[in-house]
């Protein structure tokens, strides 16, 4: 690289630079003294090149230096690129036909010695790792994540630019309006008594850039969620925002699948397109899910009319309501264990809110282990097993419930049935979600909330009707989902001011709430808002998934714990009393 | 463009279209109804085509709408590229040889009238423009600037890309270190009682990516100053933010010419390189500015020497004192005003901190006006003449102080002369100012002060040394100056602990204190930190000199009144008690 001390990096060097007198700089990473030579390995973001020190062609101080230092010491070395005796090449190494031999060095620090091994597979608390992230993120594996996040950022971007999208920054010190997750809040010092709220997402900042005639908006933008931290999620995180006008819903979702394909197919990753669409209660229905994971079957089944006529009392009952469903899947493999084993699978139903778990266990030898065989008929067994496809080994799990219900618990099911049988999940899975419910109904909340969100396009243009039959209206949306994740999401707007205050009124807001939240939306609508629609990826995620890694933590350079702290600099921390006092405030005890 | 609802933009079509069936979207901007005809020029984000509604080609309920419709209502018509009978053409207008007859038109939403006209000249307040900002966006000249910061930012991300600098996220969630500006602090619900802080820069973090071997790092940053906004100042605003290691000076330099001269020259602006580098010295006793506009001379001159036998008490009593200087600048052109309108430039100088104002005025009849020439030898202004270079017509105006206030008194003087004397200053002025002081001393504070930040790395390498002679010693620092404005600025960071902590405790930290803020950064400076360096560039600032505007506001989509208010959403707002007492907090009536 120019502009740089040393000529070439650590991964670079190959038999054809045999010759070369060069400069390279890195850290000590391995270091074997044998005694009248010295190997180091020496290790740069781009890779690793073995150094030899011999006394015949280094530096004396060279190589007394080379004798006394530590691994994760800085170093500059000169020497030149020689080829490695045929017995020493390493063919896992891409450098690993040749060594540097040193003829001169300058230690460029020293070194204490790292908490943890700088290796790739290290056995050390993430709390540590998090403790001492600079040492973390020099594991070739965490550059290699951060390194794919920098290269597929750009590649999304340079691919909206390439597409005329422009790239408008909206502020992060903004209105708090707390419908969705919490806000963060920041005092203001001018204005005592009064915050801002960190964005959830520029949403309506967006909307009134296309208000604005923009056209065509991206922003690699920070989100921020005041949420509990369970699973994996990060107070901040970012999505890439997307906003277009004069548009239909095709038009958005066929630039985004251009968008995505060129920058995936960047990274190695081919995404065929046009993408597949499913209807969101093609998802629901057939995986239980709004984000299946398609690369594997297990697709759940409505049987309820292989049991109409059950003498078994609870699914002759579901049967014969017409708000009930009896659905199965079948879990090929867990047929096998122990009745004990299966018996548990009720406990996980439980968590998907099931209140109990009917299953069948087709055994090898012919035989069936199940608590509510002994009800079916014949018919009712024969019915089951070609609807299900069963063979020797099948395990059959029920659920008996409200077609929502039935869809979520068995979906939970399928999932985790898939984890426990390690069934194969090869290559990246992508589609459409499309035409989600416009609302759901809130049991705790008593009240219509949205499903995707307030200011999403129904597929029903009359307000009145939207009122008589809230849940069966659908919407303009659609979500992104990559092996089975939700890995971004979008929708139309309304661009009409009437239908958006009526909406808000469905979702539980008063006139006055409404237009104290939203106004100033409602106001932009009403001087001519373009037709728009839009969409935001969830960078961290998408990266999550490309780097093959389990949690988003592993490709941000930074990450919170669960309790949002940064374990290096102990942030949040006390701040003084006359910071409080100059925003007006004071702590509650 | 594909994935749209029209075939063309209103800026692409051209003689060369004449016959072809287009779909255009856009805002009715102008309406002209002659009875038999409707003329319409429709606007988009790219431009503006003359609409024809004939009611022979056009459809009838087309033609009625356009009867009736209003200016800033969206719409998209269908009909024929046509050319414009030859007086109608309009040479100042891209697409003016050409109109499209329309044939089909659909109405896509109504519009209020807005509160000001879409014209780039309009006399509106600038609150009235903020709080319709969508509308104030959608003039041309607003429209031109946020793509102007769109492509640029885009060209910068592209050199450093490919320069095979990384962009890492950092957390906009982090620790208050209160030095510097005043932190904006975000409470904590998981930690009650503790804060975040919102990053003035990415400072520390990109020095600990440094250490974790990230070897070049940028982001395009979003950073938070919570100032009074008195002047040209936003709560946040946007750096693109650069850090290098295993470089030294000259590399870092080097590859930030090469990477704005790419950028700049993508937007059609020539810099040079390599630029110039003025000394900070030079360019304080030069122009007396450390951000110096060199499109213009007016330099000071030390006329010191001059003065040394001066019957004038004050000059030979600065000329025997030798922290004492006696400067001058020649604001040419001045010298014909009025005696009563010299005088007040004594208030002006005040405002920079002088006492009062000496000044010669050499009239175009040859005569001089001046409160202190009387005291003045034929010897002393004929050496003042030779040296200012006096004609006729010249003021000379004079600031005795110690070195740095001369200078600052005349660069003050030197910058208002230009503008009131409307000196030109044409293209754009690119330098780095290099080798600031490490440190100065601060009056106020009654101590020693960064004079760029705490990290920078001193040219002296001995901490004792720099205990003894503190003013004296320089730093690896530069500032990149563009017309006047300090465009950027960087340094190189000290690399070494010890020397870190010496650097702190001469800033007036305690041990203690150095450790609780900063300790997390020391620590890591012991893991093998490399040589490293960075710079940061202001992009609103930039963005404004590209665009020739005459404030940041002007290419930020929605900035901040100087009170911090955004006008359309009414943020900073009240809160919900239930959101402070979930953060544990009250506020101070």
């Amino acid at each position: 690289m120019p502009f740089s001390m040393h000529t070439h990096t650590c991964g670079e060097l190959r038999r054809g630079d045999i010759g070369t007198e060069v400069t390279l700089t890195g850290w000590v990473w391995r270091r074997r003294d044998h005694g009248s030579l010295i190997f180091v390995d020496l290790r740069d973001r781009a890779g690793f090149t073995q150094l030899q020190f011999d006394p015949d062609v280094c530096e004396e101080e060279a190589f007394r230096a080379a004798e006394t230092m530590r691994t994760e010491w800085p170093i500059l070395v000169r020497g030149v690129v020689c080829p490695r005796p045929d017995d020493q090449i390493n063919e896992s190494m891409v450098t690993g036909e040749i060594e540097v031999h040193v003829k001169s060095m300058e230690i460029l620090n020293t070194s204490k010695t790292p908490a943890f091994q700088i290796e790739d597979h290290v056995e050390v608390s993430e709390d540590i790792r998090l403790r001492y992230r600079y040492l973390d993120i020099r594991r070739p594996k965490m550059m290699d994540n951060l390194k794919l996040r920098s290269d597929f950022t750009f590649a999304l971007r340079q691919a909206l630019h390439d597409r005329l999208f422009m790239e408008v920054e909206t502020p992060a010190l903004f209105k708090s309006t707390p419908e969705g997750a919490r806000d963060f809040i920041v005092p203001s010092r001018l204005q005592p008594g009064r915050f801002y709220a960190l964005p959830q997402s520029p949403q309506l900042l967006k909307q009134l850039l296309m208000v604005g005639g923009v056209e065509r908006y991206y922003q690699v933008a920070k989100c921020f969620r005041d949420e509990d931290l369970r699973a994996d999620r990060q107070p901040e995180f970012t999505q890439v925002d997307v906003e277009m006008s004069f548009v239909d819903q095709d038009d958005v979702m066929g630039a985004l699948e251009d968008v995505l394909h060129e920058a995936l197919g960047k990274m190695g990753v081919d995404m065929p397109t046009p993408l597949r669409r499913m209807q969101y209660w093609d998802a629901m229905d057939t995986y239980g899910s709004d984000k299946p994971d398609t690369r594997y079957g297990m697709e759940l089944h409505d049987v309820t009319s292989i049991f109409s006529k059950s003498q078994f009392k609870l699914f002759a009952g579901a049967a014969a309501d017409p708000n009930m469903y009896i659905k199965a899947i079948n879990a090929k493999g867990a047929g096998t264990w122990a009745r004990s084993k299966i018996d548990k699978l009720g406990d996980v139903a439980k968590t998907f809110g099931a209140k109990g778990l009917a299953y069948v266990a087709f055994r090898e030898d012919g035989s069936v282990t199940s608590p509510i065989v002994k009800f079916f008929s014949d018919e009712e067994m024969e019915g089951l097993r070609a609807e299900m496809g069963v063979e020797p080994g099948d395990l059959v799990l029920f659920a008996v419930e409200s077609r929502l219900k039935c869809d979520e618990i068995l979906g939970g099911m399928r999932s985790h049935m898939a984890d426990v049988l390690d069934v194969k999940r090869e290559g990246h899975d992508f589609l459409w979600v499309v035409n989600f419910p416009l609302l759901h109904w809130d049991e705790e909340t008593q009240r219509y909330e949205a499903e995707h969100q307030p200011f999403t396009l129904p597929t029903e243009t009359d307000p009145k009707k939207i009122m008589e039959h809230p849940l069966e209206v659908g919407s303009y949306t659609y979500d992104f989902v990559m092996d089975g994740f939700e890995a971004g999401g979008g929708g139309m707007r309304i661009h009409n001011a009437e239908m958006q205050m009526a909406i808000l009124k469905m979702l539980g807001f008063s006139e006055e709430s409404a237009k104290e939240q939203f106004g100033f939306v409602m106001e932009a609508l009403e001087f001519g808002a373009p037709p728009m629609g839009g969409f935001a990826l969830g960078l961290d995620r998408v990266c999550m998934l490309l780097a093959g890694a389990d949690s988003i933590r592993e490709v941000m350079a930074f990450p919170k714990t669960t309790s949002g702290s940064d374990l290096m600099s102990d942030a949040p921390s006390v701040v003084s009393p006359a910071q409080l006092k100059e925003v007006a405030l004071s702590t509650l005890q």
